[in-house]
């Protein structure tokens, strides 16, 4: 593109309607002219060819996504990472927002996707390295999505968990396990005082455990343990299955007593979940296989900021997330940043529970809770808990007994000197 | 992990069922020991925790992963990617070969996917970089999916293209025309000599151009030119939408006349296409919007070749892929390996159509053809029909043009002498 034609795809903000637009951060290394480039990256997102052969006609002004701000940040001799083929010469490393007229697809999740994370996201002309950062909404594209059902305050509200972290257990071992031993295993947890146990992401409807057997066992567990305790359990079925047996097995697991249900979301797909969430009656909790592919390296793909808030937007209450500590490989800013995405104001979609996780235990809680800054997290160790020397309800209890001393701000080291299973998860896990 | 801990991860090839594993390949870039960093990417993607605490079993020999061989091929001095967090000191490049028991989880595409890209991939202690190069599947494992319903002989039959490349053309401007003036280029197209008229990714069933009305002028407009040409002609519909309007949309496509249906395949989510395959009477063509996310750095992520298998075991009779030439950022060799994915044998699943693509035109079809070495794929032009200076029926008639030429022997500089539509084609993209 040339002069003129470039032009066609730029616009000032201010003149643009807010409401017919979504926001698109990207960060790109393009060789060439970067106004150029950035050009070409909404052009080929948008209306690549905007007239006919011989017709006095221009789609762009309708149908055209504009580069609203370009910042050319440095000049690198190279892009970032080497590339097959490689680029040879100077890149520059450009900021570009972009304003995507969202009529072009709709409120519709695979067209959007289409669109921000697509062939003109990852094939404009002279742009090898290119990550979306970010992705903002107005409240009128937000409205035709349904959001999560309950949302963080109504899960406070059904399980009655208030002022504290919502605490979860996976219980292992997370795969090869019978359903009755299994539940034996949940049973123990909800006891030692977990919140919700749930399966692992591996775990959804195999010969070995089938899905009906399991929710009806766990299911009578998370009674039984109601019953003794006298405080709302919540056993969290992992239904991940083709999306045609979604329905059918979140139909199953309910009805068994299971009273949360989980999803891997990536491998389903976000708009099988926008599906399910029409239907189901009890919180949707997501899990983030796959997401890592796209997101793991700093200029490259998407931010997981922006699957968060799509995550969001199909419809989960709870969004499980890669969290703190040297295993999850994720640096602390990007964590706080998935957390703001669940928890910030997004028009009228209600705020998720956040669950950042990887490797926890009592051991970890106090700092998991610092970095957070507030209680509004959910706290997911596995082996933390069905590892603990004591069993699972010695697990569990010592994530209550951490708790307890954060919450009187009390050293945990030294809560542990009057409770065994805090010193023993300190002294196994610390 | 220590010792026989990570013993328990490692097995002989020849020791194991064949009929009960897949075999995965791994590229990773591990600190530390690579033989305990290898044994925790089979044990983090399988049983992780494989007993209970105070329990005398061990899950693994049944449920575990295993590594069945490891090579370390060079140490560096830190990965190839800088990180956030930074990974610090040498790092060991290893090829790991891991044999996954599919019982695991089943014929079920989002449970694979959680398994063999998911937290055990990428969150594997001491694994950083990771991509998962290849898979392979026993015929048992793939017996239990449908594949293409048409495949490519099939799709030779049903549209009579014999001896020759598929010619496809992408109708442009991709977006913002109404339907009647879209259909004009369509019908000229077919007129001038294009066996497959198809809608751009990101033209779905917009307010400016509802599939319904859209589908029924192409309809009408296919049936016109096949009754003018006496030769098949294929409206090439796409229906990306959300998950429970896939069956409906494709209805009404087909029952309008188009006859074949194109979906984004990750946006949608490809378990949404294996339900769609098993309702569609029309061949289901792949575009490939969000898979660059993950597959364009050499060393992380998820390489194409996977992606594509994985598209035609869910159903795809149609791969549609970045093809040949800068535009398309993608090396050589490995387009080659996405249309050797696409043909090779796949025990039951049928060979699908490829159609590497991206800026082509008449003035590429002879590299391409020399490049994938014989006439099996497709060809799929944009602008290189739709902009091409005599209108798109002199594009469609460029390409098949430069066709005779090549299946003549004849230079195609040459035959242009002879063809104006050529000599344009030539001139305006050569």
């Amino acid at each position: 593109m040339i002069g003129a034609q470039i032009a066609g795809f730029y616009a000032e903000l201010s003149q643009l309607d807010a409401d017919a637009h979504l926001l698109l951060d990207y960060r790109i290394e393009c060789s060439g002219d970067p106004r150029a480039a950035a050009a070409h990256l909404a052009s080929e997102q948008s209306t690549a060819q905007w007239r006919r052969v011989g017709a006095d006609e221009d789609y762009r002004p309708r149908f055209a996504a504009k580069v609203v701000d370009l910042e050319v940040e440095t000049v690198l001799s190279g892009t970032s990472y080497p590339l097959a083929p490689p680029v040879d010469g100077p890149v520059s490393v450009c900021r570009v927002r972009i304003a995507h007229p969202h009529a072009n697809f709709g409120p519709r999740i695979p067209n959007l996707l289409s669109a921000v994370l697509g062939e003109g996201a990852y094939f404009a002309p002279g742009i090898p390295i290119v990550k979306l950062l970010d992705i903002e909404f107005p409240d009128i594209y937000l409205a035709q999505f349904d959001g999560p059902r309950f949302g963080l305050k109504g899960l406070r509200d059904l399980w009655q968990i208030h002022d504290r972290p919502f605490f979860f257990g996976v219980i292992k071992p997370n795969i090869g396990l019978a359903p009755a031993p299994f539940a034996e295993l949940g049973l123990a947890a909800w006891r030692g005082g977990l919140d919700i146990a749930k399966d692992d992401e591996m775990l959804a409807d195999p010969d070995w455990s089938p899905l009906a057997e399991r929710t009806k066992l766990l299911g009578a567990a998370r009674h039984q343990a109601e019953q003794e305790t006298g405080v709302p359990k919540v056993y969290l079925a992992n239904i991940t299955d083709e999306v045609d047996r979604l329905v059918e097995l979140h139909d199953i697991a309910v009805g068994n007593g299971a009273n949360a249900v989980m999803v891997n979301a990536l491998p389903v797909g976000l708009s099988a979940v926008r599906m399910l969430r029409r239907h189901a009656t009890v919180p949707l909790v997501a899990h983030f296989p796959v997401i890592a592919a796209m997101s793991r390296l700093p200029h490259f793909g998407a931010h997981t900021r922006v699957l968060t808030k799509l995550q969001r937007l199909a419809g989960f209450d709870v969004i499980i997330m890669p969290g703190f500590g040297p295993r999850m490989m994720t640096a602390e800013d990007e964590i706080l940043e998935c957390i703001a995405a669940c928890t910030e104001s997004m028009g009228p979609i209600k705020p998720a529970l956040p669950v950042p996780g990887g490797s926890d235990s009592a051991a970890t809680l106090a700092r998991v809770h610092e970095q957070v800054g507030d209680a509004d997290f959910g706290f997911v160790p596995g082996r933390g808990v069905f590892s603990h020397p004591h069993g699972p309800r010695g697990g569990a209890a010592s994530l209550r007994q951490a708790w307890e001393a954060i919450a009187a701000g009390v050293p945990v080291a030294e809560h542990a000197k009057q409770h065994p299973e805090l010193a023993s998860a300190l002294e196994s896990f610390g």
